[in-house]
């Protein structure tokens, strides 16, 4: 519906929308190819214009020009919005989408020249029903073509509207939506699981006549489970500095002005890279965090981190899209290089403003507690992007100089990159935190606690990449030792509100599907229960008599 | 039947052995309860003395009692190895293991007093049938107690031989099996299929006239690929070297000289959380390197990355290991620092030595090809291992100097002591390689090969961690920015080889069951030929019945 809508002529909306929102008809959206994911210009399906019958000939030239993934492809869709090299009066025109029916409307077979089914079973999202699909020189009429920004006449003329960039921007709203709806909400509810279950989980003792501890009083348990919860809430207010730079732009994109658009797309691809790996990354460790019983799927997360970490790949597979940034980063330093009185001067982007900001040489700070200031951190997090930006910048131009060919050189300097464009996204995170901060004035408690969250995610990042924060100097060893000591000090601060900090987000039981995640912390009753539930204890089992039986009965003859 | 080798008498081994080698019973060892893993002190399960019928009665006093995880319990066991609480004319005597038969060999029925069930769906490893347990007052004869270390005569005295260290030995030895066994083949079938599949894939295109790239061409691609093979190689000479280091301790422990015992306990205790933490995080890195298709199930790398991932919490859970490493390391630490002179000054253990040498203040390199140079980043990284080790016990022994308890004071450097386990352990994988390397004088081609593999290895290791490195000023900024021009340089020198440097490791496509890693490299056709056999596609589908034609009729009215 996302691309009907943004690649179709008003009255293609106007005669498609209705019937996909009514359920006459059941849609997919068909890009990916087996052979292709990522790179769109290398689908291989052409769609074939033919003058004599004014229709277009779909076909699937190749095995690898399969379309395969789209979702509910496999046993539900009737129809396919079928992406294809448009092919018209033989010259090659780039792609296109086209409405194909697939199914028939009366029982649901496929139609001539189709061939589809599911593409098997997968680490998660199993429900999704992902297919694939064969198209044999399959005709629908010109009017099936999507026609916003390109329109085939009957006779077969080629018109372009509008830009390339206009595709871009679909993939753009995708994006934004991601991050908030399909990717955080994995993290939140691994946290809360693997938070509560930390106050009820008691194990060895720190002295031998105490009692046994909660989990979550040991330093090395807040080490893995407080970054994740201090992530959790970067990522949310990150989700909603985005979705307001998103209302921002949206305005004067529709009236055609695309002067915001990369930043919107550097930012949107940016964060959607960023949180599929933190949040990925995250899960896997509060999974871990619950020990074994972290690997029943009783708990809840095991499914958390398999369908998180699809995100990584799907809609931009996550370095080529950070490798965007590092386009739009290199883009803007060099624009900041330019001198003032240059013709070609814009002023930067926003979120690449420090770029053309005199950089500090050295961290003013001289104890730990200095380390608690969200100005200081978020111009040192600034200061390492800067840095490495430049240095990826510099790489390239290097090897250019000494006469390697612009794109090797491109490849070559690709791991310094992604370096650059990781730096930039956690500066990105940490000032769109630190603005929500301040938005919070009138809320001095709340203010309080959120702040440790936000000094926790910059130092974790801090001294995580310690590296490229003393390469330069800008920290020194003994700096770093500090920021560490602030950094331990915030973790028993933030215990004291780690369960209300999980509470927060406010999923219910059922939405956590989890027996070490419930409100009420009956843990092990809970998985015993469940565990009864099985369908391995409620139903027969053959392989006693199958497998069990004659061997022991043979053994003890 | 390693617990019954290594904690059964002569006789109890005798009895039960044949039983078990000639399926006439099927053993599992129930150890971890519900409520307790990793701290075995705390188990609940208690086996209580009746002098007056000379049996043990054997009982889940609580909920978190029950037994949980064994394998092979859930449905196929006849007899369990209980891990029980002793008490013996009313004294706790601590853990010691129970032959208690649960299923009746006649029919397979739980006999009286037992409860038992599978725990339910898993992250994987579903074929491996884990159970729980509950005992409501099961009498065993005084027989059933393994007493190689321990005895309860018929009056009830309790009688103990050895020593606690003996049942160290037990768990010692299953780790050191589990590294190569587990753990690492993991991570090398996940480079065998990822390799293979990115010299097929073709994706996108450098040069806008060249034909698509194999994604193996990418500097991005060798970046994720190329470490997981050189640690694939580095487990195989660690694993190689802790197995030959435990032959050699081997003897000279049965022979009661314990004296090598803590060091094999700290090398394998660190062989395993290693090999477990970066198999499982190079598996899923593989895994993504492989896009969408590496998604699929069919491409074999879900399940092997779930499987592997269990690894981390099994059999000791790497945080408690990596701690068990740390306390040697500090001990290690202190006896270096004792004066020559002194009484209690013992030779350090062979694999810490580098604690007791003077240590070098800075890195003598000066350009790239220096750090190409096994001496150089051995010793870069033994410095950093001292640096963080000795850091480790200055934070605890400030603490404890300013008041805090000794278990407080642990508690709150644990953060620290992690760091420095984990850089020891880098330390001893780097050094396995490099000493392996040496014993290939004879063989330089080979040793050309795998010498890039170790340089990856360590210099990989050293820019991912350049802060450890750069705090105290051992490396400087420009040391770092030459150590990755020559990380960079390796990646494509390895290129070259890659594929047959995972065709070394001898996996039979069978074995792979990957449609992406096939010896042929029919990625595509196999994908597809497979898909058509998912049950889903090969099953009636009641869906179309049950939902969709319902939806559609009643719409299309």
């Amino acid at each position: 519906m996302n691309a009907l809508r943004s690649l179709g002529s008003e009255e293609q909306i106007a005669k498609w929308s209705p019937l996909c929102r009514n359920f006459q008809i059941i849609t997919t959206y068909a890009q990916t190819e087996l052979g292709h994911g990522t790179y769109l210009q290398g689908l291989e399906t052409e769609a074939t214009y033919d003058t004599a019958t004014q229709d277009f000939v779909i076909h699937s030239p190749t095995m690898t020009a399969t379309k395969w993934w789209p979702g509910d492809l496999g046993q539900s869709a009737t129809h396919a919005l079928v992406l294809a090299q448009l092919i018209c009066s033989g010259v090659r025109r780039g792609m296109h989408a086209f409405i194909v029916p697939i199914r028939s409307l009366q029982d649901h077979t496929p139609l001539p020249g189709i061939t589809i089914g599911n593409i098997g079973p997968k680490m998660a999202l199993n429900n999704v029903d992902n297919g694939f699909l064969r198209l044999h020189h399959v005709r629908v009429p010109r009017e099936n073509m999507l026609s916003r920004f390109a329109q085939v006449l009957p006779d077969g003329t080629y018109m372009r509207f509008g830009t390339a960039q206009s595709n871009y921007f679909a993939m753009v709203v995708t994006r934004v939506q991601l991050v908030a709806k399909e990717i955080l909400p994995n993290l939140q509810k691994a946290c809360v699981i693997a938070m509560r279950y930390s106050v009820i989980r008691r194990q060895s003792r720190l002295r031998p006549s105490d009692p046994e501890v909660k989990i979550l009083d040991y330093q090395t348990q807040q080490q893995k489970l407080f970054p994740q919860l201090a992530m959790s809430y970067a990522f949310h207010f990150l989700a909603v500095s985005l979705s307001e730079f998103f209302e921002l732009s949206y305005d004067s994109i529709l009236n055609k002005d695309f002067s915001l658009l990369p930043e919107l797309h550097a930012l949107s691809t940016g964060a959607k890279a960023m949180t599929a790996d933190f949040c990925t990354q995250g899960a896997e460790q509060c999974r871990r965090a619950c020990g074994g019983h972290g690997y029943s799927e009783l708990s809840g997360l095991p499914s958390l981190v398999t369908k998180v970490t699809a995100s990584c790949t799907y809609e931009g597979e996550n370095t080529v899209l950070y490798l965007q940034v590092a386009r739009f980063l290199a883009k803007s330093y060099l624009q900041a290089q330019m001198s003032p009185g240059s013709t070609q001067q814009k002023s930067l982007p926003q979120s690449v403003a420090y770029l053309a900001k005199p950089d500090l040489s050295r961290c003013p700070a001289q104890m730990a507690a200095d380390f608690l200031c969200p100005e200081l951190y978020t111009t040192a997090w600034a200061h390492a992007a800067a840095r490495l930006i430049k240095d990826a910048v510099h790489h390239v131009r290097t090897l250019e100089q000494s006469g390697v060919e612009q794109h090797e050189a491109w490849n070559q300097t690709t791991v310094i990159q992604l370096q650059a464009a990781k730096a930039h996204c956690y500066y990105i995170t940490v000032k769109s935190f630190k603005e929500a901060l301040e938005k919070l004035d009138n809320e001095p408690a709340i203010q309080q606690v959120l702040k440790r969250l936000c000094d926790l995610c910059a130092l974790h990042g801090i001294l995580t990449h310690s590296g490229d924060f003393l390469h330069d100097g800008f920290l020194s060893g003994a700096q770093v030792d500090m920021a560490r000591t602030a950094y331990l000090d915030l973790l028993s601060l933030i215990r004291k509100d780690a369960i209300l900090l999980t509470d927060a987000f406010d999923f219910t039981d059922q939405c956590l599907n989890s027996a070490l995640g419930c409100y009420d912390g009956n843990v092990y009753e809970r998985l015993f229960q469940w565990a009864q539930k099985a369908p391995v204890n409620t139903q027969e089992n053959s392989a006693y008599e199958k497998y069990i039986r004659p061997l022991l009965q043979r053994s003890n003859l």
